[in-house]
């Protein structure tokens, strides 16, 4: 098996000062269970992307799992962290295109250093977006919550991205009773698995949720702008069903094949507590 | 179908006050989905179980959710508070002997006012335990989270427990090499899924996660416990692996017959990163 | 001095197996530096007060600190813990009137066992208060943040009670431009601090913060509820700034003699950052 | 006076297209009482700096807030925003050469558009610090939590800079009587307030921290450096306390005159609870 060989091939290539016959990890478990995730969390780095003659700067969170056979007590982890530091190290003379372009090489890099049937790797971070607000046309950044997901199983890649975006829910039912609607922040996940080759851009997947609140919302907002966001609020009133409804269809219709979940969360400005909805589609 | 007549006459019991035609809920949605979950979430209220004629009282975190079909714009939410709180006022009269049977009542209650197919009441809380140290045998209280989930889907209840318990782990390896271990808090969490019936004791589950630890932690510890602890740890060196492997082998002894998940974080002592392990059989 | 005498009868009493030479922490520091604050944090456990014959369980989050001497190298942890369960343990027999009552006992049971010139107990946990929805007149119950410090400093006590309660605001300046406010979820916090005996409501700190939103919130709500509750927020447009300048003026009417710190802030809906307001007085 | 000078200036040059008349903020206050911190916190941001030839990028959580007089009802939020984003776009021309001086530059931009006698501009972010291994001498990224705040009080400029950094702690007590420690990770952090003018680095206040614990931690560890590291742990076993006597000495022996407080919180490894220690001292 090609996996085997090139294994193979690297543990001969893996420094003396580690002695096999030492190594607690490769001995067999009292409890002989295979485990499905073994591996790094909350690890905090600084990658970066080159995309369109642009460099992107990040210091995400990351996670690395790989699955463990009942034969082995533990894992390597000093390899899982080689596999991201030598896979940055890259970075410096030929950054990725993506931030799930850096997972696959690290997947690939870890499957240099250590056996592994199915791995993934998670970086989460704050991707920041350029606007122009709705009437003064003011340059305005927006900060938007994304987690980027490789997922290797056998010699198969595939990702999940999800964004989180802050908007606004309107109630349409006390705008219809009494035209004095209650307002609230809302908070809207859209998540989308497909296989690692389709192309999903995470700023399309940050517009289909800004375009499913009742109004998109802004950094900066002079009075003229700040009239037109609560203008488009008064015009779009929705529940939060409204809002995972809207997430689902602009995603099918923008965004290639995948499935894709959206979840929206709403702060009530009535109650104490939050509202949700959830649904899932595939297209 | 039973469902459908008992709603039917819910439905007329309904007070007038809230005038059918104008519930915007009622209407159509503009796009045409069904959503897997709508509901409330992040509310906080007072329950009381009373079980070996103990009262126990608990402020929860409470999230109820029910499906929606693609023919109804939203859920009347107020009926999903109206079912929790009415149950509570039961409660005064004749607690329920469990967090999961007031769960149980509340989607019960629930469908005598809101029709679902699927739905889930989830209440997260912490949990006291009384304990004695292992040595000078002096009364500790020990707190624990732990969420407890009751489904209903068509006339079938589940049910999901999980414990959230702290220990410890003593590394194997350094422990090999250099007699001088690192050691570090560890958080275990364990999950047991099984139908609604089958009786499973949280304790029981804490227990479990308790026993995987390389020694159990206490909040009070005379010098002669702390000792004892110590000692424990320097006996039971073990990987996170070794955690979620005795997690899973106590809980498929202990437990009924369940759907186990167990998961372990090992805030390391030499890293800024956690480690973390994760497993699941059937049993 | 009294607060010798009687730290030296207790030191006496002290069991035996804990021998005193063994003790690292009365040895002397390698940095001669005395620190403000050593002790013990989140720690759950379990208290229950009775008041106006009524009992209440909370398991409230403790932390627990005093000072120490630039001669002594550390703090003897196992003796705050024992402070805290042994007057818990009392508590079985004789419950305390209030959260502070219990924390004074804590204080002065420590001083049997530590020496200390000032310590602090901090307890922080959900209180839930019933009330009445504004229209239907349904029970409800709300449940608000409070955290409750006492400090003794030599032979002075003295505490701070702070609440966290949820709201809401309604820009005065778009109702006033468009009649279209912008609406959202605010979060008023209440911190008074004073001389232990002053006795102050943690109810009426609840009031001051409720009355000072454009609207008081209610987890349950009926549709005419609704209406009365966004009739009041239409009514009563106003500014973070405006929040706490209501949360001081109310407080300084109904509570007495002590210093007070308000603090708003908006979960604004047309943004994705927060608005927010402080302020101070003595009155 | 010059600041109210270049104010009235500033007040001619604002757009017209905010009328004044319309401005609630402007209007006096139903209550008359100042506030001393309004206005816009957990605002997400990109921000670059350039130091010895290298650009460093960040997107730090900001907070900015200014004091308001009894007389004015509310601050305009919009210029808040504009001074930051003004200040930024500066920056892509002419780069600050760190976080504090780009706070100085956002609070003199913000005082030719709003009035204010005491402003803060406080920025959060991850600095990432590349560190050799103790043996194996390997590149390793370190990434540790820093906030930089600075503040304008009429005509003084300060600022205060904190640092969070993880490292751990090995009991000496248990490592005296029983040769056998617990050991925990622990938490350290650093806080120092001096003129704007005096310069410290975070770096510096990062070794601080680090040369505190019982030994230094890193991302990346292979078996000779993690030997090497437990190693040190045996050999300088601290309780929290020692940890912040430390810092505080290291503070004062190598950073330039200022207010230093220490803290450091040990998530104990035979307990459910932690344990912190604080003290302060002024250089």
């Amino acid at each position: 098996m090609k996996t085997r060989n090139r294994r193979q091939k690297t543990e001969d290539r893996r420094p003396r000062t580690e002695d096999r016959k030492a190594d607690t990890q490769d001995t067999k478990p009292r409890v002989r269970l295979g485990l499905s995730r073994v591996g790094i969390t909350n690890l905090r780095t600084l990658i970066q992307t080159t995309w369109r003659g642009h460099t992107f700067r990040f210091t995400p969170e990351v996670e690395v799992t790989i699955d463990l056979t009942s034969e082995r007590k533990g894992v390597h982890m000093s390899r899982l962290i080689e596999a991201i530091t030598q896979t940055l190290e890259d970075e410096a003379q030929k950054p990725g295109r993506s931030i799930e372009e850096i997972e696959r090489r690290i997947l690939e890099r870890l499957l240099e250093r250590h056996q592994y049937r199915r791995g993934d790797v998670r970086m989460t971070t704050d991707l920041i977006v350029f606007k122009r607000t709705p009437v003064s046309l003011k340059k305005t950044m927006e900060s938007h919550r994304v987690v980027v997901t490789v997922t290797k199983e056998g010699a198969r890649f595939t990702k999940r991205l999800k964004v989180t975006v802050l908007g606004n829910t309107v109630c349409p039912h006390s705008m219809l009773t009494a035209k004095k609607p209650h307002i609230q922040r809302a908070i809207g996940e859209l998540e989308v698995e497909t296989a690692y080759d389709t192309y999903v851009s995470l700023e399309d997947m940050i517009k289909c949720v800004e375009k499913s609140f009742s109004a998109e919302v802004y950094t900066l907002l002079k009075t003229e702008d700040e009239k037109q966001v609560v203008k488009n609020m008064f015009e779009n009133p929705k529940f939060v069903e409204d809002v995972v409804r809207d997430m689902l269809r602009n995603a099918k219709r923008t965004l290639p094949k995948c499935r894709i979940r959206a979840k929206a969360i709403s702060q009530e400005s009535i109650h104490r507590h939050d509202v949700i909805a959830e649904g899932t589609i595939t297209t």
